[in-house]
């Protein structure tokens, strides 16, 4: 999907949310446990509920991995019903030297054919260049997360004065476009958002840790909306995990809808 | 495995070397493709070549994940045949938040039961920290990587002079201790490495980049070992596809030997 079509998206449907699937098989409802994959079984129902008030599904690989090879395979099998007007985004924060980077690469945007995957920047240029070259899909690099750890190295002041997150912004924007590239930017950072849109004006950022994680979304869009809207932002366990009663995936839809409300007042 | 296990396994064995199983389907010699599972052939015919003259094995978990679930079913095979008297390294690269490394540490400490895994350190604390929380089980930080991204930011200076790679490998020291914490320092920066030791004098050293990536071993050893070895030297490709011929893994042998018998001199 490119940026014009997810911009029009995000218009049409008047919702720049982006529902997390990190499904825990602790959390399910007893109404999908008798299912043969209950994983799949609770994300097809969240999906069917949800995809109208959505554009995108962003799905937290380390969930379906500690489950085996059974786990991708519900993961695979969750990718197939994402209905074809959402991005899809594998949030794997992968990321190693080049010609490892090259099989992430293929692993999840062609043959999972995603349309975006999360990428460590530590490694540099060429651990990052890889998700690059793939036409139509792109990276989203880690600039400054939304996690308390964030302050450890990404917050640390360069000899230049610069923070690190800011440099990882400036010297990643440069390996790619704003067509190719998205950077990750936590909800819990609203103070620093304003000084990010100025470094990287065009990009589109991902932003996490609205809800759960106790970020204000009126304070993002305030702050990340630019004029191709260039904003996603993600919400997971206050969508997934809305009621854990039968009718849970219906509750999941209320508070989408909810999320998409407050957002098309800001678009 | 613990430290002093591992330790007295490399003096027994007279070898720090690890086999990178970087396994590449397009590489594979035409004598394992009729296999029913040709990664898992090649890779078992490597294993049985080369475990005595090695101590721990590292699995390139993209190499896997490329093929999908039939590339986790190899992944897991492979685990099986690996003697019990080697380390067995996932390199996965792994980092997020707390609650998803939480999932990571459960696939490759717990379900898979490796005894240790590579880790981002860009997200911080919280995202290094569930790795080391299993009993016996290793967190392997990268520090300063073996490729030429690692100058992007690995490489950059602080406000107070340090180089990030400095800070990470002393922040991250804080988090655990040598005997569940290792640091990843490639082989292609061997004037780092003295300085590296003085800041981890005890923790061990998971050192890529000899062969393929053109590292010298004896500039690594010089600088790295200290008292309890404190060094694993990976080698992948030179091992791997030291042959196509159909007695590839022979020759796989004849190259983790050389090494082994450079490394014993060494000790």
């Amino acid at each position: 999907m490119t940026r014009c079509q997810l911009t029009s998206l995000i218009r049409s449907r008047q919702s720049f949310l982006c529902v997390g699937l990190d499904t825990d098989p602790r959390l399910l409802p007893a109404s999908v446990q008798s299912e043969p994959d209950p994983v799949f079984a609770f994300n097809k129902a969240i999906i069917e509920q949800t995809s109208p008030y959505c554009v995108a599904y962003k799905i937290n690989t380390a969930f379906y991995e500690q489950l085996g090879p059974q786990g991708w395979e519900s993961l695979a099998k969750t990718l197939e019903v994402i209905p074809t007007d959402h991005f899809i985004i594998a949030d794997a924060k992968r990321g190693d030297i080049g010609n490892t980077s090259l099989r992430y690469a293929r692993a999840f945007l062609e043959t999972l054919n995603c349309d975006a995957i999360t990428v460590a920047p530590y490694m540099g240029s060429d651990s990052v260049e890889p998700f690059l070259k793939i036409d139509g899909k792109w990276a989203i690099v880690l600039a400054l997360t939304s996690n308390t750890g964030s302050a450890d190295f990404q917050q640390l002041t360069l000899s230049d004065g610069r923070k690190l997150y800011e440099q990882v912004l400036l010297t990643a924007a440069s390996w790619g476009t704003p067509d190719n590239m998205m950077f990750v930017v936590g909800a819990t950072h609203p103070e620093a958002l304003s000084g990010i849109r100025e470094l990287v004006p065009d990009h589109f950022l991902l932003v996490p840790g609205v809800g759960a994680q106790g970020g204000s979304l009126e304070a993002v869009a305030r702050h990340a909306l630019n004029e191709d809207v260039g904003l996603l932002v993600n919400s997971s366990r206050s969508i997934l995990y809305a009621s854990s009663a039968p009718d849970g995936a219906h509750r999941a839809a209320q508070e989408a809808r909810l999320l998409q409300q407050q957002m098309a007042a800001f678009l």
